[in-house]
């Protein structure tokens, strides 16, 4: 098997300023072409350590990707370090430098002069273009074992992946693939990891010797199915069965697949049986309609909200009566049932949804504790209101009702 | 110096199913007390690689922080691998038990078996309390090597690192802080990483020998100035000369320091000025009122929006005039005055902020680009709309006019 190792380089992330989502993609998308990363390496804007890294990689990694310290400014180490690596020196490419001048053309931007260090590259890399920024992509090659490096900035090096790299990879390394691994996820909620391992029950007797993780989040619980085998048919065989084995058990709590998310499969359900929805939000205060609108096309099905985040506003915008906010409550299963009704009577939409809670730090009395919420329903056939005690954590309080929120709508239509 | 190490554990960092947002938390609160983090390796559900790792950090790493892998659940290895590094055996923590029983209790859950687990720890082990989970945090040493192994759950783990761990540390390791490291970020938005370089040109002249680091995102480019002197006082001095250099440059697109958030800064100044905001959402979906009401307490200000994602919403809720759409369009500037006024009256707040653009992936024409967006603001005073023309990517387009429209309005109060 090949062995691959990613490096990231940065202070920002050595110092917790920035999270490290690159390698969390570069990882997902080489084990979406057989490719499974061994490790991961965070070390800092320091040449020493960026050296000691790239002597361990040529000794034991046949591939190497490397993301950060390719921008324009004077933080930025990498190239420096990969021509002394390599033994090589910097020239001037053309092409990138017309490149880097019709980046800034184009947005009507005078270049700044640092821009023309970005077509600098080493004489001996091959050229990865970098569709979306200006700091090229390169690759270069030791007795067989692969470097890459890419820009820091998600966009542009994810695009590389995508469009370059990838195909790079699978090309050079295909002869490689001796045994085939597949992982397929299950994705649930609205239930907690243990007593979804306990209606499991014995894992040995489902998965035939392959692998099952359980990985907890605030929008549930996932699964996930690790198989390996020696033909691309045999491992979906196997997925096939223990996803069924599974699905058989706790199919009540699945609602998608792998990357799914479960706005994506409200949206297609909704899209296909041209329905269409408008939302309430209180508590949740725009989660649930800016979860709905990150999907493209969400404007077919999506007529829009209110976000009625004082009771005023409830009145006024919603029309909630006065007297069931006085009488129950805000956070109550009537207010919830009149915001679902009105907020879909308003927009017009086949359903509507709506959210009311206590999220918190502050705000829980002894009858209406931290973490309260009622996430109303509404259709022209029925209303009704359900009741959620989440925990004292206000972002994962207003996940989780937006997540239950559009479960509730899933498992409706 | 002491050198400190952390390993992340799980198959699920490697495929790139999660992000590693744990390891980012556990550096920056390092950081915070003095610590820096000189290296982040993330591994899989490996033996070997673990026992590697362990290896490595007890040769070179004064401090090991370890996350992942101490659920209930089949899959987690860290406590069996870590008995077997340091020759000891497992025992039951009586107390532990009773947290777990009572942890199910609390939430009217009939315990898994498998929970009983979780009360088995290292006989040498100092145990860390685990409030809001039921695998406990483990503390061992050996030759004076630290090595803490923490469940992967981020909640969990933060409030381990919070309540606990941040103490252990500084107690232990207080003779070894001979220099200190400061850092403070200045955050800046509205202007591109290298044309930002070139307005504050020369670094050197204004760093006498310290750093900083340019951190580019879509929400705009922070500077992280970080300076290492001999003392406290010399340190923050070193800081506020640099600080005062870099805003008579830039001080114009300057929002905030540190971690601030945008939205948490427009509210203290609502806050505190007892102004009141609405807004009405085309583009963003959601996620402008979904940021503002992030913030505790944002109800003091925040009294709710639209999100009029169909052209018949900003018709019949936000009563923009149809003339007005036909003639304009959704996507112009008379639109965008028309939904930030028309929202300030309805909610009856002394702001309005509006948003409509073409996000993407499709709708763009010749006329209208993909990512052309208008925000607009509205006052008692005055009302105009702002004019942008952002990338065609739908994610970052939103989060751009999110960002935007925030900016707008701190610059007017």
């Amino acid at each position: 098997m090949i062995k691959t190792k990613v490096i990231t380089i940065g202070d920002e992330i050595l110092l917790g300023q920035i999270i490290n989502s690159n390698s969390a993609y570069i990882n997902s998308k080489l084990y979406s072409v057989g490719i499974k990363v061994n490790k991961v390496v965070e070390i800092g804007d320091n040449k020493e350590d960026f050296i000691y890294e790239l002597q361990d990689s040529f000794e034991n990694y046949n591939i190497t990707l490397i993301t950060g310290g390719l921008g324009p400014t004077h933080d930025d180490i990498t190239k420096s370090v990969l021509i002394d690596f390599f033994e090589d020196k910097l020239i001037l490419n053309d092409k990138i430098l017309e490149h880097v001048k019709n980046f800034f053309a184009k947005r009507e931007i005078v270049m700044p002069e640092s821009n023309v260090e970005q077509a600098m590259v080493p004489s001996t890399a091959k050229i990865i273009w970098n569709e979306y920024g200006t700091a090229p992509g390169i690759l270069m090659e030791k007795d067989d074992k692969v470097f890459i490096s890419m820009p820091g900035v998600p966009f542009e090096m994810k695009a590389m992946i995508d469009n370059s790299i990838l195909f790079l990879l699978k090309d050079k390394f295909q002869n490689y693939f001796d045994s085939v691994v597949k992982s397929k996820t299950i994705l649930t909620t609205g239930i907690g990891e243990s007593l979804l391992a306990e209606k499991i029950g014995d894992v040995n007797e489902i998965l035939n010797g392959h692998n099952l993780a359980f990985l907890p989040s605030p929008l549930g619980v996932r699964l996930r199915i690790d198989v390996k085998t020696d033909s691309e048919e045999s491992a979906k065989e196997e997925i096939n069965i223990i996803e069924n084995k599974l699905i058989e058990k706790i199919g009540e709590y699945v609602f998608g697949f792998n990357e799914e998310l479960l706005e994506e499969i409200l949206g297609k359900k909704l899209f296909e049986k041209n329905l269409t929805l408008a939302v309430a939000e209180s508590c949740t205060g725009g989660i649930l309609s800016s979860r709905i609108t990150d999907i493209p096309g969400s404007s077919n099905y999506f007529l829009g909200g209110v976000c009625s985040y004082s009771n005023e506003a409830k009145i006024e915008i919603l029309s909630v009566h006065k007297n069931t906010i006085s009488k129950f409550g805000a956070v109550s299963e009537e207010t919830a049932i009149e915001m679902a009704n009105n907020v879909r009577k308003k927009f017009n939409s086949n359903f509507g949804l709506s959210t009311t809670g206590i999220a918190g730090p502050t705000g829980g009395t002894d009858d209406k504790p931290l973490g309260l919420t009622y996430i109303g329903f509404s259709s022209k056939e029925k209303s009704y209101a359900k009741k959620f005690i989440f925990g004292d954590n206000r972002e994962r309080n207003r996940m989780r009702t937006a997540q239950a929120a559009l479960n509730i709508l899933r498992k409706e239509i």
